[in-house]
């Protein structure tokens, strides 16, 4: 795309109304743009990101087995009294609103119970299961504060999947499954060696339950981590016992400020139970189905990548979640050689369907640096008057910082 | 797709609380969930369908300079108070709640503000203009009735496009583009044929907006259709003076009912100049940014979709927009010679990349036709004793009922 094509700007200055780092640079960079404190506008660059991401998270979901479908953000009230979710005494971040027909509603903070209930249409006998339905939604949260930019809003994209299974054999099969298609997701969004497994509390219906924490300073939750194993306890479970039952030694745990990025739960026959989700097994015996659900947060994933990569100078977006591969930058002016050899490149490029930011403004060569580096796309590519005339151009990783010359000719075979 | 592996299951009777024959069809065939009145959840074979229309409209907007992007729900009460249209008395569908952390919010019913306001942060220059960005967002509407289906839903997707020019002669070429390409996007859909331009009401900053209308019998409005010429009159401005005006004749006027498919309008500069959305032109003057709107609505042009080509068999998919081109019909049983040449079949066909819902299950050949006539997937392909026998496969074509008998190669060479 050209810059010249594309309707943000960025700002030198951080926004004085955000304290979080990935707010001040994503906003900074034109990204994101807030509505509201905690409600944030993906812009052209951040929807390209936040696509990346769900296109990798889908695809392995789909690998596990998992069915995309996707539910509403108005609630029916009457169902979550069933499970006594609606008092506010008993969840206190709902946003309630009522219809002009008559009646109260809700804006969806998570969906056990609507998907509970559209399985009683779809599940009756041992045959239809297990089923396993994902869907990427907005949820809405009336959260009392709004400091951690796009990592926690009152509006935000999450990736919840739900497991229905006949029993909890069948269960534990998939849930393993989910955990690996979670690592998966991690490494492949570029922050797999800094986020573990982690052991935190586990609910009513089992001892654990597995968080995902990236490790960053601006995390809310401190972790321990066992380096070789790859593993992690949260502090609210960090004791003894725990330490035991896992098999660890205290001596080889370190502590660290990490950061949520996803979620394994079992929800055992909770909603089942509630919500009369039963099915008849191989003998005739009607039984609960007994579910888990597993959580990503595609907007919090993104602004968790910002946190642990970006640095002074601004974005730095691994290759599979960056809005495009190389940002190409001319130094060229009002089509002069070096503007038209820019051009041809980004053109044949393009042609080969390789992802190209293209900065064809007429702009001084150090303020197109300064705005590349806030940018962070994951390599530059610079074409200047000595690059056109020795065919060797600058490509920096915006990464490392690493510089390296290549041929017109080998800048088209990356 | 196999069937054994698809979690929804059809029903024999429409719910009883359904009136629009899309609800009935959509839900009886699984493809949506009725949550509320008014509210529905897209299940797979839905959600298939509805990411197609998105795709559909997407190629199209960017094919025009479209630049994406997605806002939020959530909306801010004193941007919209500055328009004068926060007040209930102003605009009577809001669904408003209020912020834990203090003050009232209301979910976007439209995006003209929020997004102007993005603007102002983008646009100083004439050489910012024109820009043309869009969405594909969830809108809410508080309506009194639901007796629409996902025609007219509380919660429903839109895709909005908002353009913005320097003047009125370069928004009057983008008006023209825009109006070209919702042709297409009508025609691709598969209902081009029977969507006219039609004149209707313009509000305050043109003597006419352009609807897009679909002829139905469920429609909710009358217009006055020239087959001819390819446009239509809402009734709401059918009168002599229009006819003249649009250089139509009474004589070759027919009145339909028709659904609104979709919609462009005028904006002028009622929000940039209430909002601020100025530039500088070329001679240093500071201008406001004319501003035009675009409007379909995925969800509601499925339901029309459905509406118009669905039968008493069920539902009928235009090939671009079904959940799959060919529905495979196996009549074979636990595993005998015809299931294996079905599966074969299948197996080849999907690796070919032809999107084929296989229907696997071991159930009478009646009951497997009428669910795929339900279904209503564009091809039907069975597979039989005789078929495997004599190498001859019927292929049924959905909206026809047209049969054809086709090799084995032929079948593969579609």
């Amino acid at each position: 795309m050209r810059q010249t094509q594309l309707f943000t700007k960025t700002r030198r200055e951080a926004p004085s109304d955000e304290v979080a780092k990935n707010a001040q640079l994503l906003v900074r960079a034109g990204f994101v743009h807030k509505e509201i404190a905690g409600v944030y506008s993906y812009l052209p660059l951040g929807l390209r990101t936040l696509n990346k991401i769900v296109q990798i998270i889908r695809e392995e979901m789909n690998a596990i087995g998992g069915q995309e479908l996707v539910m509403t953000a108005l609630q029916d009230k009457d169902l979550w009294s069933r499970t006594d979710r609606w008092d506010d005494a008993k969840v206190d971040n709902w946003f309630k609103t009522t219809f002009k027909s008559g009646g109260e509603t809700g804006l969806g903070i998570t969906h056990e119970e609507p998907l509970t209930r559209i399985m009683t249409d779809h599940i009756s006998s041992y045959r239809d299961l297990p089923v396993y339905a994902y869907q990427f939604q907005n949820k809405f949260r009336n959260e009392l504060r709004a400091k951690s930019g796009i990592m926690r809003g009152k509006e935000f994209m999450m990736k919840d999947l739900y497991s229905f299974s006949k029993d909890e054999t069948e269960h534990a099969v998939f849930y393993a499954e989910a955990r690996e298609a979670y690592k998966k997701v991690f490494e492949r969004a570029g922050i797999g060696s800094r986020t573990y497994v982690t052991f935190a509390s586990g609910g009513i219906f089992s001892e654990f339950s597995e968080e995902f924490q990236t490790v960053s300073d601006a995390g809310e939750d401190t972790i321990y981590i066992d380096e070789e194993k790859g593993i992690a306890i949260n502090k609210e479970v960090y004791n003894d016992e725990t330490i035991n039952k896992l098999g660890l030694s205290k001596e080889s745990l370190i502590e660290k400020k990490a950061i949520e990025a996803g979620n394994i739960f079992n929800l055992g026959t909770r909603f089942s139970d509630v919500l009369g989700l039963t099915y008849t097994d191989e003998t005739g015996t009607k039984k609960p189905v007994v579910m888990g659900s597993y959580g990503i947060g595609p907007t919090r994933l993104m602004g968790i990548i910002v946190e642990a990569l970006g640095d002074d100078k601004g974005l730095v977006w691994p290759i599979q979640v960056a809005p495009f591969t190389y940002h190409l930058v001319s130094l060229g002016h009002n089509g002069d050689e070096v503007s038209k050899a820019a051009d041809a490149l980004y053109d044949e490029l393009t042609r080969k369907g390789v992802e190209v930011l293209y900065d064809d403004r007429d702009l001084r060569a150090g303020e197109k640096f300064a705005e590349s580096d806030l940018l962070g796309m994951p390599y530059r590519i610079v074409v200047g008057r000595d690059g056109v005339a020795t065919d060797q151009f600058e490509v920096v990783n915006r990464s490392t910082g690493d510089v390296v010359k290549k041929s017109r000719a080998e800048i088209l075979a990356l």
